[in-house]
């Protein structure tokens, strides 16, 4: 048996973490319907000018402007109509000196005008129009290339893509964007202890709690969940399973990191890699070990499904969205008052879950073994290490789940 | 031509809507590894125990405590090694006065045994195992059932799947979740002057933007978009894709709504539905048409793209988080000072875009009709309906897009 030697202390661990989680370099190119909150991989500068010609910005009638100087609701300028042009048609003649065409907001300006009278200013009797305001050039018509003219920067690099900024590409035509592809992680549960969902239970077995918990908290975090079927606590089944993912850009191991004859995450990690760390002083999720097998990024999380749950909030997710280029998110907090004395060991970080009632926090940890922890938690209160002691009634700051 | 007669208020809109827009009531059943962020739909309580038995919590020995009493590091008690349980093994002897089994954290406790001894308290030469601490019965054992005993309710009907929720029920061996369906938007541009991306642009058009940025904010809100063609603005087509779309649970329209000779939306209410309202006084967005036909929500949003999109940010995403049961949220703020004086239209809300830069808010609203007046947009800055002017310099919230 070996004992976990040297345990680091959670910031370090955190530091680790996210010095190796390098962000993305691969790209792909997804459709703009599916383009919703990913990273841009790409400046996109248009070529084209948007609107791609004049137009009215308001239903009225196309004028040259100088025929209605002077114009006033007691002395209209009268102006024949010689075309309609309807949004998305082109206009059949060009305005010239004393004449009109009705325009509908978004339709194409016709040549030789210059401005819109809003239909409000005017009145028809189908072949004269009567114009009562005087408009100057460019009133009411939005020009070539106001909204973008060519050459304009619209999506940097980095950017991720919101619905304004999607709006922009689609307002230049273009159907994809290329975005960086999110990381993958593959997900493996050790443990000869573990039973798939859906199986019957063999005697000693309890069911893959862990999977489903990361898979949750990587999809939640920018990146995609390779979920593996559970493996033996084998040096040569884990060695495979590494070999045969090389493709993913993270392993995340649960089980087998704590000290024990069978645990046999480290025996891969110095056999075919670096260890990095081996045990974090914080409560649950000690017995952690992260390392790199030839460049692929290992997490070898604790079994005990709270241990391993609180370690991927605190070490995994951070790695997971610098990875993913998404930008650094805090849990929304409360404040609250602890409900009773918490006595924490002096240390260790130590993550408590609270239950939250008329701004008390009630303490639901039972033991890291048991899931229900974190899932009858509304948040964790941090003990930080320095701290062995919360007084009842103390506030704290409570982190939401 | 018809005028809006009269505009409402944007609060009075936003009640209009959400009153309207009811959770969904449509359940699916779907696989638990895609149920992050989902809406469980119905209450689920355990039939088993979790743990299924009483196990190790620590690597160790099984042993009956009163053996131990007494045990010291200056006297040890000496056991007879009858076995060695791992994690997934089921115990092949019964523990008996004076026995012992060597046990790894998470294996079943053996028949007669209460209790572990932790590895560090003892010294073993193979067959007898030396025992420096007395334990007390339970000691380093979770019973059977700690974490989850029969008849505990894991997920209440409304709860929003979280990792650790998805954990609990993982647990229990379960591997799918009955949630609330998403409820399913149809997004329908309108307008002949709209060409689909990707095409030749005619003379007189321009590209579809507002498919893509309604789609965004639906999948951004629990909601599902399914965008469809553009449509003619004509009474007939429009009837024809209400009608071939009466699955969805909203139709949103865009164009359409504004005053005019070819505006066609309100026609289509006006004959086959409810107008709930029609203008809004808001700046950009005024044109904006809700109402029902046969029960089913429709949108008719203004065609222009800011006015489309910000109209969406307020009316739209608070009724398809109703609907699809998430809770509200409120935009991030932050504060920053105007970097110049703006005039407003009293009796209308004005939505401000602008840009942040080292504290200053820099407003960057060309029109409604631009998308960049959106896309090169940090924020934006409510100017209340009662408001006309905010002086340069004044302090203003702004709304992080």
């Amino acid at each position: 048996m070996r004992p976990i030697k040297k345990l680091i202390q959670l910031d370090e661990a955190v530091a680790i973490v996210l010095e190796r989680a390098k962000p993305m370099r691969r790209k792909e190119i997804i459709p703009l319907l599916k383009a919703m909150g990913r990273v841009s991989a790409e400046n996109v500068s248009s070529k084209a000018s948007v609107p791609p010609f004049a137009r009215a910005a308001m239903d009225g009638y196309a004028v040259r402007a100088r025929d209605t100087f002077g114009a006033s609701r007691m002395k209209p300028v009268v102006l024949r109509k010689v075309d309609t042009i309807y949004a998305g048609g082109a206009p059949r003649k060009p305005i010239t000196n004393g004449t009109c065409a009705e325009i509908a907001t978004g339709a194409m300006l016709p040549k030789g005008a210059d401005s819109v009278v809003m239909v409000e200013d005017t009145e028809s009797d189908g072949t004269h129009v009567s114009i009562s305001e005087s408009v100057h050039p460019g009133k009411n018509v939005s020009k070539k290339g106001e909204d973008i003219s060519p050459g304009t920067r619209l999506i940097s690099e980095g950017d991720i893509l919101n619905p304004s900024k999607i709006g922009s590409l689609a307002a230049i035509g273009v159907k994809t964007a290329r975005v960086y592809r999110k990381p993958v992680i593959g997900i493996i549960p050790t443990g000869n202890e573990i039973a798939e969902l859906g199986a019957q239970l063999k005697p000693g077995q309890v069911y893959n709690i862990n999977s489903y918990t990361l898979a949750s908290v990587v999809q939640a975090n920018g990146a995609e969940a390779r979920v593996l079927p559970v493996v033996n606590d084998t040096l040569k089944d884990i060695q495979r399973i590494v070999r045969n993912n090389s493709d993913c850009d993270m392993l995340v191991f649960s089980g087998g990191s704590s000290v024990g004859e069978r645990d046999i995450m480290l025996d891969v990690l110095e056999r075919s890699g670096d260890v990095l760390f081996h045990g974090i002083a914080v409560k649950p999720g000690k017995p952690t070990l992260f390392g790199t097998i030839a460049g692929q990024l290992v997490f070898g999380m604790p079994g005990y499904p709270t241990s391993c749950l609180s370690n991927a909030y605190i070490l995994l997710a951070p790695a997971l969205r610098r990875m993913s280029r998404l930008p650094e998110t805090e849990p929304s907090c409360v404040r609250a008052r602890m409900s009773k004395r918490v006595v924490s060991a002096t240390g260790r970080t130590q993550f408590l879950t609270v239950k939250l009632d008329r701004g008390m926090a009630h303490p639901v940890f039972k033991e890291s073994g048991a899931i229900t922890s974190m899932a009858f938690a509304d948040g964790y209160v941090i003990v930080p290490s320095d701290v062995d002691l919360v007084e009842k009634g103390e506030e704290v700051k409570v982190y939401l789940l």
